[in-house]
């Protein structure tokens, strides 16, 4: 008998009959002799409904009741999916976060989760129910209803599971799994059986957005294995693991790239100690958030440094850099928005060399140019024009033998 | 300085701008230096809306969960109407039913209130906050959310007015009091400033829903004041007393109807002890609910029993009644549905010699029929054909003087 946390996304909760469907994954898995915690978001386009609400109310609606507003929308789930499972003949029993005693600080609409009293809901699978939590919202010491922020079922359910000790965290969603690389723009893309949480962290935060990074980091860090798997069609999912669990080990695991951020330079700073700190300090205070920094070494005394931020913010961010160039008497400020950042990932390249060398190779090969490269122990990552990146990444999943099954 | 207990009901907050126009009485009635405490329902729909889910899922929703699903409604409007007085720079804080301590029974989608921690919302008071309130729901001893049944906000605010010893509670509704009769049927119905906790139980429970009954049984026992008056205009509405508050009082108050019964009756039972049980028990445990029940004295050994019931019940209820009378014997089963209840209600009538008679006579000037009369200490009931309705009910608040201004 395996003790597993079922989690449900808002597509997988959607309507009526969706709901119905889960209960009888559920059930199914219980009648395969499983103690099952379910963890659910709300109902896809709820959440969007009552943020409309509150802005028809407010412009900048008080986080404390932002949080009781927006929790109703997994309570609602919650009781749904109940008397599904009661209509299927399973004892199920659902609890919102403050009832399971999910407790948080109290930082409302970004909480994080500091403790869970696992007592209760091991009773009630002791007692052979099913147990459903409201994914998303906890309680703070006060007694105040918190959220975690947008896509927290995903932490709720891995936090479950590392304090109930589960065997696997399942999260099931639209996709069957994570995928070597987006299958719209390489149809050749395969589903990984397998990836540890290091890759998957650098798969996510690079585009991938199949599970949210706060809940790998939690997974990672009480070594709970959690897979991705499909609500709607049967299938092992993807695995992910610590690197110890990997037989063997492919060089790269996937390609991820992200179309969505802008690149800006500042040139001729003065090459000084502090500098960097100098220009990005007001980019951070400004709320602007800042991917990949690249600084060069200097010549003539002077040097270049360039940052990409999230396109929605490059206008912003590029006026700031401006009025940051102007006060250190900087030579000049250049953007560009036509950019996508494309990353070789994979574990494996802390023990192969010269990847980052094959991977200038393949795209110097299809005449595509580099514009900046940052590395990490286990991802490259390459800013080109954006108009190579179905040729880039075609040409990299190819070369770094992905199309292949490795079992 | 009063303290005040507000209750808005789900018209009164059926959309974003009702709910602003709430939070600027609720910021007036501070602004005059009031304490005050706000009690609020849905909003309009949503809890239909919410019925409408359960309904996709089981057709018996098990009542637990039901609860869980239900008191969301109210959820979504303490969060709403806190935000709306943050935006009038008012501060205020929600809770659910749950997070003060409305600590009810664990008859779910029908509990009763047993004890309320008034300590915290004192606090809030002390320091100057609106408290906002979800009306309908509780938690009970075991932390499971329950909720009083449909228009159970108003038992929570006389429930929360008694704990805090309010000065008053005020149910704004849609109408500006309560009236004579229905002024849809009778024009020149009246408004009446004050009415006693008896007379609005009959009023209630005779058509005129305004309150529901439990609030107002709730009121007169803990000697709570409480007020009838309009969301959405100016004016002091009806108080609901105490009697030896009157200063004067009318012999009769107003004239209710309904037209939601139907009659039946069973003829030729055998006139023996506990002959009313063995016929009434059976649609009592069928869920049946029965209003007024007739017996007149036996002839040759033999009884008619005449009941009304609600009209969607009728059916059901003659089937029953047939069984039973085939059982024990009876000569016959007769009903009909096209008849209409009409009080007079007054405890006025108490000081007062032959109201019958008068009311009786007023009916026979205008040739209506009586087919049941049922009497208690303060009201005088009468079943007629339902053509007759208006008629009467315009004759009896002529007759009783109703028209006039008593002030």
């Amino acid at each position: 008998m395996a003790l597993l946390v079922h989690k449900y996304g808002g597509t997988s909760v959607g309507t009526a009959e969706r709901i119905q469907q889960v209960a009888r994954k559920v059930a199914a898995a219980r009648a395969n002799g499983d103690q099952i915690v379910v963890v659910v978001s709300a109902m896809s386009g709820e959440t969007n409904r009552l943020v409309g609400l509150a802005a028809a109310i407010s412009e900048r609606p008080i986080p404390r009741e932002m949080d009781v507003l927006l929790s109703t929308g997994e309570q609602v789930t919650i009781a749904l999916l109940s008397m599904a499972l009661h209509e299927l003949e399973v004892p199920a029993r659902s609890y919102t976060g403050g009832q399971v005693r999910i407790l948080t600080d109290t930082a409302h609409t970004k909480a994080r989760i500091q403790s869970i009293d696992a007592a209760q809901i091991r009773g009630d699978l002791d007692a052979g129910r099913i147990v459903i939590v409201a994914g998303f919202q906890g309680v703070s010491e006060q007694g105040d209803i918190t959220t975690l922020g947008r896509g927290g079922s995903d932490t709720t359910a891995v936090a479950l599971a590392a304090a109930l000790n589960a065997d696997e965290c399942q999260i099931y969603t639209d996709v069957d799994g994570v995928y070597t690389t987006d299958p719209r723009v390489e149809p050749k893309a395969r589903r990984m059986p397998r990836i540890t949480f290091e890759e998957m962290l650098e798969m996510a935060s690079l585009g991938s957005k199949v599970l949210q990074i706060r809940a790998v980091e939690f997974a990672g860090k009480y070594q709970v294995p959690l897979r991705v798997l499909s609500t709607f069609e049967d299938g092992p999912g993807t695995l992910i693991t610590l690197e110890e669990d990997s037989v063997e080990q492919p060089i790269i695991s996937g390609i991820a790239f992200n179309r969505d951020e802008a690149q800006l330079t500042i040139k001729g700073v003065p090459d000084s100690p502090g500098i960097a700190a100098a220009v990005l300090s007001p980019i951070g205070e400004a709320n602007i958030e800042v991917d990949m920094i690249v600084q060069n070494v200097a010549s003539d005394g002077s040097t270049d440094l360039t940052f990409t931020v999230n396109r929605p913010e490059y206008e912003r961010a590029k006026e700031l850099l401006q009025q940051i160039a102007n006060t250190m008497g900087a030579r000049e400020v250049l953007g560009s928005v036509d950019i996508v950042k494309i990353s070789v990932v994979g574990v494996g390249m802390r023990s192969h060399a010269n990847v980052a060398g094959r991977m200038f190779a393949v795209l110097a090969e299809e005449g595509i140019n580099i514009r900046l490269i940052s590395t990490s122990e286990i991802k490259i990552s390459v800013v080109v024009e954006d108009k190579y990146l179905e040729l880039a990444v075609r040409a990299l999943h190819r070369a770094f033998d992905l199309e292949a099954s490795p079992e």
